[in-house]
C-alpha cells in the first residue's frame, strides 16, 4: 500500500553464509519493525566481504525508506563493515568519548582487561549519531542519506535486541509517519492446512486488500494470521475484531486458542484457571515438555515438576513403574506409560499427571514398534487414559512433535474436566 | 577464489519478513552446500509478491551460478510463485504424472481427503525437471538458463531437507566441478572473543589467503573454526592438521572439545568413555539439561533419567530434600543444591549427578538473591561440589545458558575424575 514505508535488514558475517549460525536477529528485527507500522520489503545476508556490503546498501536504498544492518562489528570483525560504512557515507573515524566510556564501564564490570581491540570499538564514522549499547561494547550507528535512514547493530542478538527496543523504534517512530498494523492470531490442531483452507475458502476470498490471511502451520497445528493496515486505528481494530470472530466461529470445532498463544500457555492458562498442578513423566521426550512448561514466566503457578524415567530402571525407581509390567509389556506399551502418569501424580502430589513413552529414533524400533510408535496418558485423580500415536519425522523434530502432542491431549483432557 | 562456485539462496514468504517465522531453511541448504564445496554469495528474503520474485531471480543470477529458491510452493499458498517461475523460464503449468502418483499416494497413506488444491501441487512448468519429495506433496524443480541452475523448493523444512539431500546435492555435484572444503572446529570454554583472539594472534596473521578462521562464540564458550579451500585434497587436509594441531595448543588451557561437538555431545562422550550414566536434578532449568543430553541419539548409554524438582515440596517428594534445608537456607542455596545433587544421585542410583537451583527471572528476585543467581551442584559417590554462577539475559537465555554451564562444571568433574 502506498503509504508504507518499507525497511530492508542486511546481516553481515560468513557465519551466516554457511549455516553455522541460525538468523534469529532477522525475525527479532521484523517483528519490532512490524509491530510500529514498517514493513520489511526484504531481507539480505552477504559475507564479511567490503565490496559487498556497499553493493548491499546501494540497492537496497532503492528499494527501502530504512536499511538496517546488523553484524560484523565484534571485536574480532576483520574490520570490513565500519570502513565500508566510512566509504560509503563519504566520513571517517573517530572515538566517540560516550561509547569509549561505556566500554570502559563494561570491561570494569566484568573484571577483564581492556585490550587495544576493545577500545577501536568507540570508533564511529564521524557522521553518524552514535546509539549507546548498554549491554556490550559495539554501539549502534544512525545515519541518514538522500532521505534513506540506515541504522548499524552488532550481531550478538542480545546486544541487538536491546538497541532495537531502546534506541531504533523511538527514533523510527519519530522519523517517519507510520500507518497503523493490526495481527490478530488464533490457535488450531487437529487439521492439516488444506483441510482448513477448504474450509475458511469463502472467508478468505471475502477479505479486503488491506486484510491479509496467513497459514502458519507447525506440527499437527496451524496457526492462523489476520494482519491488517490502515490509517484509521479503531475503524480497522473493529473490523478485525469483527474478522476474527467469523473465523473463530468456522473453525470452532478444533480451534485450540482464540489469540497469539504457543501451546504450553494455552495449557498454563487453563491450568491457572482451575487452580490446579501438573507434573510430568517423561521418556521419550526427554525434559522437553517440562522444559516447555516452565520457559515462559509464571510456571510455577502451575508446574509441579517432574520426571524425566529415561533409563527403564529410572521408571521403577522414581514412579514406581512395575518391574512385571516393563518386562511383560515393554517401555513403550500402555500398560507402562498409564503408570508412569499415575506414578507421578501420586509421587510430586499434582492435579493433573502427563506422561510419553516411546521411540524417537533413529535407533530402537521394532516391526512391532517402529520407530515414531509414541503412547501418551493423562492422569488426574478421577482416572486415566492413555492414547497410541504415530511421528514420522528425524529424532530432534520426533521429540518436539511429541512434546506437542502431549501437550494437546493434556489441554483436551483439561476442557473436558472444566466442562 | 576463482574456481569457487556461488550459489545464492532465495526464501519466498511473507511469514519471514514479519518475523513469525525463523529462517531455519538457509542455514541448512548452506551447510549441505558448503560441505560439497558451494559457496554461499548471498541470501535473499522477499515476500510472496511476483514482481519481487522475478527481480530476484535476475539479480542472484548475476552474482551466482546457482540460485536455491524455498518457500511459496504450499497448498495454500497463493499462487504466485509457479507462475512467476513460468513467467521468468518461459514455460507453461502441465500435470507431472509422477509427482500426481506421489500427492495421491501420500493423502491415500495418512487417510485424508484429497482436494483439488492438492492435485494442483502436481502441476510444474513444462521445462522443468520435477524431483520427487517423498516427505510431502509439493515437488522439486530444476532448471537451467543461461548456464545458471535453479532449484526451487518446497519450504517446509523437513521436506526442503528431503529434497537436498536425496536430490539436490547429487545433481550439483554432477553439474559442477567443486574445489574441496575442510573445516576444522574446536570448541573453548570459559575466555571471551577478544581474550582468545589476543592469544592467536600471530596464529591467525599466519594463515594463508585460503584458510579463515572464524570465532562463533556462544554463552561463555567459543567455537573456532578453520575452513580451507583448495583443488589438492590430500594436501589440504594435511596442512589443516598441522593448523589445527597448533591451535589446539594456543588453547590447551580452556579446550573444551578439539572437534566439532557442543558440550552436550562432549559430556557423553566423557561418560561413555568411563561406562558411568549421569543423572539431573531440575529446578530453574526446568528439565533443559535432559532435553540437552537426550537430544542425541546414543543417550541411553549415559544418561539415567532426572527430576525436573520445580516446586519447593517437588524437591522434598521426588529428591528427599530437607524441608528445613528449605525453610532454612531458600530453594537457591549451596545447602539445597546439594542435597539436589545427592538427593537424585542416590535415587535413581547413577554414577553422577548434576543439579540447578536459580532464579532466571524476569520476576523472583530479591536483593541478597537477584535475578540471575544459580547455584549448581556436581556429585559422585566421592562427594559433591556446589558453586554459584550468575546469568544476566533473559529467561529464555538464562535458561540456555544456566544448562550450558551446568554441562561445563560436569565436563571438569568427569576429567577430574578421570585424571
Amino acid at each position: 500500500m502506498s503509504y508504507e514505508v518499507n525497511a530492508s535488514i542486511i546481516t553481515i558475517g560468513d557465519e551466516l553464509l554457511i549455516g553455522q549460525t541460525i538468523d534469529t536477529n532477522s525475525a527479532f528485527i521484523a517483528t519490532a519493525l512490524n509491530t510500529i507500522g514498517v514493513w520489511i520489503k526484504r531481507r539480505v545476508a552477504i559475507g564479511d566481504v567490503r565490496s559487498e556490503i556497499l553493493e548491499a546498501l546501494a540497492a537496497e536504498s532503492k528499494q527501502s525508506k530504512i536499511t538496517i544492518i546488523t553484524g560484523g562489528l565484534g571485536p574480532t570483525a576483520d574490520d570490513i563493515t565500519k570502513p565500508a560504512l566510512c566509504d560509503y557515507f563519504g566520513a571517517t573515524l573517530k572515538v566517540n568519548n560516550d561509547v569509549l566510556e561505556n566500554v570502559k564501564a563494561i570491561f570494569a564490570r566484568i573484571n577483564r582487561p581492556l585490550l587495544p581491540v576493545n577500545e577501536k570499538q568507540a570508533e564511529v564514522p564521524n557522521n553518524c549519531t552514535a546509539l549507546q549499547n548498554k549491554r556490550g561494547t559495539a554501539p549502534g550507528m544512525w545515519f541518514e542519506k538522500d532521505g534513506v535512514v540506515y541504522v548499524s547493530l552488532p550481531g550478538v542478538p542480545h546486544e541487538m535486541e536491546g538497541l532495537i527496543e531502546s534506541e531504533v523504534v523511538p527514533r523510527l517512530k519519530q522519523r517517519f509517519s507510520l500507518p497503523h498494523i493490526i495481527h490478530k492470531t488464533i490457535l488450531t490442531a487437529g487439521r492439516g492446512e488444506s483441510e482448513i483452507a477448504a474450509i475458511i475458502a469463502d472467508f478468505e476470498t471475502a477479505l479486503p486488500a488491506h486484510i491479509k490471511l496467513a497459514y502458519l502451520p507447525a506440527y499437527g497445528m496451524v496457526k492462523l494470521r489476520l494482519t491488517g493496515r490502515g490509517s484509521d486505528r479503531e475503524a480497522l481494530e473493529h473490523d478485525m475484531q469483527r474478522r476474527v470472530a467469523l473465523l473463530k466461529e468456522l473453525v470452532k470445532d478444533f480451534l485450540a486458542s482464540d489469540s497469539d498463544q504457543t501451546l504450553p500457555e494455552v495449557v498454563n492458562g487453563l491450568l491457572k484457571e482451575q487452580k490446579k498442578f501438573v507434573a510430568t513423566a517423561e521418556s521419550c521426550t526427554g525434559g522437553y515438555i517440562a522444559h516447555l512448561l516452565t520457559a515462559r514466566p509464571g510456571s510455577s503457578a502451575t508446574f509441579k515438576g517432574g520426571v524425566v524415567s529415561y533409563a527403564n530402571d529410572a521408571k521403577e525407581l522414581a514412579l514406581g513403574v512395575q518391574h512385571s509390567t516393563l518386562e511383560m509389556h515393554g517401555a513403550v506399551s500402555e500398560q507402562t506409560v498409564t503408570e508412569m502418569a499415575t506414578g507421578v501424580l501420586e509421587k510430586l502430589n499434582a492435579d493433573y499427571a502427563i506422561a510419553t513413552s516411546g521411540i524417537m529414533g533413529p535407533d530402537g524400533g521394532t516391526a512391532e514398534k517402529p520407530v515414531g510408535t509414541v503412547w501418551i496418558a493423562v492422569a488426574n485423580k478421577n482416572g486415566v487414559k492413555a492414547t497410541k500415536h504415530f511421528v514420522r519425522f528425524n529424532r530432534k523434530k520426533n521429540i518436539e512433535v511429541t512434546a506437542q502432542f502431549a501437550l494437546n491431549v493434556l489441554r483436551l483432557f483439561l476442557k473436558e474436566q472444566q466442562a
